[in-house]
């Protein structure tokens, strides 16, 4: 190996026992060797992204977390409640690597792909909480040469979740979009990529605080879901705008319903016309991609019969537009990784602090724009 | 007018004030001519269908219910909450009339429709709580010599709904069915359709007399959500037939979220395979096309992010097959109206019957099972 390691490395493992315990540690895995096709990357910037806590932590309750061992050789425990094992029988008694996505250097490549040795590139696919990983070269984003692995490290999951979010819209014919949770990471990337598209976007916060971040880098409707006046905000931005379907990062509580609610009293002010016992024909849709509430989504259902709620994911997303138009997003990415996808981080932290319980508890709070980033060859 | 009538007929009206109130009443109309392509129907049967009742009471509260008048000139005015106001603003101060479908008898008609007169039919288009109705000819659905406009009463929105379930099934790709409230005259019609079709379809209800009903018109999977093991017993049909898709009459509650879980469950059960942190990717789809529950909808959103939750009317369904299917569904009906598609009815009232307190207090209470039939021809 070129940097000298002795052909084994450190991987973070999550496990769920058959008798209810989450179990995380690091493994020492032996470094593949790439094959004609693959490059090996040296991860140096791995996020803890919300998507990535479901695998990571589950429905672990973190406050019965206890730590046997210490550094590398530290084993986190914690119990799961019964009753939700069930949904866990797949994973249970299988050791499996986290992580969907990352930032690093290739210290080697197959013989296709000599060509990247030295790249700094963003790779996706999962076991990236890792020292070294091996991916195919084409799945990996080579970013520009002032692009560091920090950059790099959140080059796929927000930026495409973001371009994802106005590609749907537009697809599925909707004139404009509404976000919630949107002084997240991914909520700064999309009002950037609207303000330069010239997308009218309903940026939902949660605070003064975040409003004024958002109006700070262009935001034009940004509603405050904990000022008194909320409902009514909402629906003036959204007969502005007409925005008739929603990305919701919280999923639990209120918010979905109340912004059908929002959209389909904005239809009315819009539409004008007859009144129809059943509604509006407005469709209005929902899509929840995040759980940052886990409790119940309430739904009064006083939005007509014209609606959907459901679940948005990436991966069936880029699945469903194709290589080709995969292919755009992702060079976008690449173009504009230090401005429109920028992240921020809150910690830069190792492999081995990530099973700190006081660590693991503050990253699984998921606070609206605190980001975690993993690196793997810090000690 | 064949029958000496004297020109006008009692309509039934529903009236939302400014001031908060609903107003009931009848109004006299004007019989109107039938133009060529048109009928005149004397109407002799309308039933009172749950979607009837949004625009008939809407959100009034029916225990502030006052009569004023009598007979043919009672006026029923109730309160309507102040919160809901808002969404009602679209029929304000319009007197609307009521009742999407009915069976009668061709007194009338235009000069291309003479051959209908004094044939039996089943119409829809709203406005049949009225003693007459002008429709087009081609719209009427002329029902077989020995059917009466009792028969031809409910031959549109329960057949078609129940058809076009089946048919959304098979259209959004899905093997087999879940229905709610499966009891009812909609439910049992369901049934008949899937043993002549041989479509597998899990019926669930909310006693043990309904289960017992609808196993003696041959349902094979019937679970009962009062049942202590209800989710174990809905798993295990769920996992029998492979039902990803369900038609919810309830919409409140926990119930659409329950039946979720449960094909999450027997998803995995059936799938294998390997654990996803985003559970399986069998995509499932709740459509809610009543409100028999009118309190929240709860999801626990335990079951992956493969799912889909909206509303389900109709019309829109419908207007999707376009007419030739449309058609096909029609023919259907009327050749089976007497069998699979036969309505049982609580009790026939009059039109000013339907104006008392007490009745429509009963009729609001959508009890599963009971349906009330108007006659306005009766007295």
């Amino acid at each position: 190996m070129a940097d000298g390691n002795k052909g084994v490395g450190r991987q973070l493992r999550s496990l769920v026992t058959a008798g209810g315990e989450l179990e995380l540690s690091l493994a020492e895995v032996p470094i593949p060797e790439p094959a004609a096709d693959e490059i090996l990357v040296r991860v140096e910037a791995t996020p803890i992204n919300p998507s990535d806590l479901g695998l990571l932590v589950g429905p672990a309750d973190l406050t019965t977390a206890k730590v046997t061992g210490a550094g590398d050789d530290a084993v986190l425990t914690a119990k799961i409640p019964p009753q939700l094992m069930r949904m866990l029988a797949g994973r249970v008694d299988q050791s499996l690597p986290v992580g969907n996505e990352g930032g690093g250097v290739v210290v080697d490549a197959g013989a296709d792909a000599k060509g990247l040795i030295g790249k700094t590139v963003g790779i996706l696919g999962g076991a990236m909480y890792a020292q070294y990983r091996v991916v195919k070269a084409a799945d990996a984003l080579v970013v520009h040469d002032d692009a560091t692995p920090r950059d790099a490290a959140s080059c796929f999951v927000n930026p495409l979740t973001a371009l994802g979010m106005v590609a749907t819209m537009r697809m599925e014919g909707h004139i404009a979009l509404v976000h919630t949770a949107a002084a997240s990471n991914l909520g700064q990337m999309l009002v950037k990529i609207c303000v330069k598209d010239g997308v009218e976007l309903v940026n939902i916060v949660r605070s003064p605080a975040q409003a004024a971040l958002l109006k700070g880098i262009g935001a034009k409707h940004v509603v405050d879901s904990s000022a008194p006046g909320f409902m009514d905000d909402l629906i003036a931005a959204l007969s502005a705008t007409g925005a008739t379907i929603a990305f919701d990062a919280i999923g639990g509580g209120k918010l979905a319903g109340q912004i059908l609610t929002g959209m389909e009293v904005a239809a009315v002010q819009r539409g004008g016309g007859a009144f129809s016992r059943y509604g509006s024909t407005t469709y209005k849709q929902v899509y929840i991609y995040g759980g940052l509430d886990t409790g119940p989504t309430e739904l009064n259902r006083a939005f007509g019969m014209s609606w959907g709620l459901g679940g948005w994911l990436l991966t069936p997303f880029i699945a469903k537009i194709g290589p080709a138009e995969a292919g755009k997003l992702r060079q976008r990415v690449a173009d504009e990784l230090k401005t429109t996808f920028a992240s921020h981080y809150t910690a830069e932290i190792s492999l081995a602090e990530a099973l700190q319980p006081a660590t693991l508890a503050a990253i699984n709070k998921k606070s609206t724009g605190e980001k975690y980033l993993i690196n793997p060859s810090k000690a």
